[in-house]
């Protein structure tokens, strides 16, 4: 099979290397920075330099379009005049409905591997990295081209990645929901608390418990390349923000209203829908969230901590599901919070951590 | 000193805990359950069991309520019924304004440790459980007992805590942003994600970034307590989530004008802003949040990984600042995701995993 990437990062770079060990594929590659396919080639990411576009696309019988979102949808009209009638043309964007205009071309199907990121580069690219990920594919309503999605399909399933169709607007209204607006509100929320100290000076916020550590983790994410992001999936974002207001608005009444009964159905709700979406958590015994034990430990601020409450966990088999940590205010200790799934995990990672030395409690 | 404890759980146990060893205090102990009660005097955590409320508070010189939200105002009243006129009654609730009421009196002021866990007994009790918290109060405005706040003042600082002096508007309204608006916001993004994948059937969401895990940890946490919380400071988040919805809205202008300008500010206030609060995190070298490097390693579902990797840091004096875990979907494999501060600690972080044989890049 002779495929072609344009754009050979760490996205590009990989799905070549896949293509070349993985499916036996020739690959063609173009780069509009020829020292970066000149990497391309001497890591074996493409067997081949193309010159232009058209150049890298004749011939082939599959396209990946790797540009960043500025350039992509020129770069796949490029490619949809240079190839052939047989070719399918895919591309690798975080939003699909700015190809709407390309989805009108039946050689064209949209696609977003969930694994890597955009500015790396083509020195991290892996033949593994999507090894289990799932790519979304969004081909066009009531497409007749069925050979072309399954050649697509089944070259993605030899890369390692699991193929997934979505239609494009489902697809754009999840990222918003998943990934744009948590950094949306991790940006809103420091807002908030920085108003609430605007007096003080620093405006350090006191060891709270981690769940504002969680909620602002992602706050002031690289502009150089968030504001792409927002601004290419601005109205499915904007929608997100309009249902999440209505959410609140809803959670406010029942407070307004002294509603307890409300507030709790709502909370064991949550509960029931994180644990669907989410699943266990990374667990060895499949335990269910519901049996998940938050332990935070108090440990001094210093190199190994972590690793000596890790090892003595992993070395007794306890799996450490997730974990999160806190400095204190004088950065001199910390909370280390873990959660471990299991009732009698829980208890011995309790007491693996005492014998440690460290305090440690069940929040 | 002769002070009253009323309600032994962690914190009125611990309180106990410390007042006797530390400040050498004479600690006469209440609660309504008589086995918690002889409990906390066999664990050292009072040196006498009281029969009632009255009889705790007589002769005290400051009195602390560690009574559930629920009963808090009640007790706090019986206390001051009972109590001496140069005896200092507060609490230990997580919000301050329906102690109004009490507030009246000036031989009250509202407390707060930033520490422990209001469900735990008090078998988990430590003496050190406040050392280096915050530990808020909230005398009322104007108020001449100074004499009583000097005193109590003292007495925290030598259990170990920083008394931090805060008006309680201030305080409940803190206390909803930092707090309980990201546990609303949790459940309510995890409700939005879910009627995303409504008609899927498990709704499991595929492996996205860290972020949304991040926002959704607390969603449904325990409803036993997280009711009363929501409910006690009812007005305060009210607010809260009125402040949010009209930032949220502005950023929805920006979005809506197309405006990458505003957008990009609004991302780079909100990480001067982060860091401000939040400061560099768990680091050793002090480096700033700009520095920060996201790692993304891919690991096997196995325990003992997080330690291979910690303890590959640790002995290298490579400090953690945060981590954060995903699994697969199929939970075989998962994402560590951990960020290091320093460019050069990150690049060392990098080698040292590649070197465990652990894939590795950087986000």
């Amino acid at each position: 099979m002779r495929i072609a990437v344009l754009g050979v990062g760490l996205i590009g770079g990989s799905i070549g290397l896949a293509a070349r060990t993985r499916a036996g594929a020739s690959v063609r590659g173009y780069d509009p920075d020829p020292g970066v396919l000149a990497r391309a080639l001497a890591l074996g990411a493409i067997d081949e330099q193309a010159e232009h576009i058209a150049d890298a696309v004749a011939g082939a019988e599959v396209v990946f379009v790797a540009a960043p979102v500025g350039e992509l949808l020129s770069a796949v009209m490029q490619a949809l005049a240079a190839a052939g009638p047989d070719c399918v043309v895919t591309d690798v964007g975080s939003t699909k409905r700015v190809l709407a205009r390309a989805g009108a071309d039946e050689r064209f199907i949209g696609g977003h591997p969930l694994a890597g990121a955009e500015t790396a580069g083509v020195e991290h690219a892996r033949e593994d990295l999507f090894d289990g990920a799932t790519w979304y594919l969004t081909p066009a309503q009531g497409s007749t081209a069925g050979v072309l999605y399954e050649r697509l399909h089944r070259l993605l399933s030899s890369l390692g990645a699991q193929p997934t169709a979505i239609d494009a607007d489902t697809h754009d209204r999840l990222m918003a929901c998943v990934s744009h607006l948590p950094h949306v509100l991790a940006n809103v929320i420091v807002g908030q608390a920085a108003s609430l100290l605007a007096s003080e000076s620093p405006k350090r916020l006191p060891a709270v418990g981690p769940s504002f550590r969680d909620a602002a983790r992602v706050a002031g994410a690289n502009s150089a390349i968030w504001t792409d992001i927002y601004m290419s999936n601005s109205d499915a974002l904007i929608a997100g923000i309009d249902e999440l207001t209505a959410r609140l608005s809803v959670v406010r009444e029942s407070l307004a209203a002294g509603d307890a009964g409300a507030i709790t159905a709502w909370n064991e709700r949550a509960r029931g829908e994180r644990e669907e979406l989410l699943g266990p958590g990374l667990l060895g015994a499949g335990a269910g969230a519901a049996s998940i034990h938050e332990l935070r430990a108090s440990v001094p601020n210093r190199p190994g901590v972590i690793a000596e409450i890790a090892l003595a966990l992993g070395r007794a088999g306890v799996n450490i599901a997730d974990m999160a940590l806190s400095p204190s205010e004088d950065n001199r200790q910390g909370v280390v919070a873990l959660w471990i799934g299991g009732d009698e995990q829980a208890a011995l990672a309790m007491q693996l951590i005492a014998e440690l030395g460290i305090p440690v409690a069940q929040a």
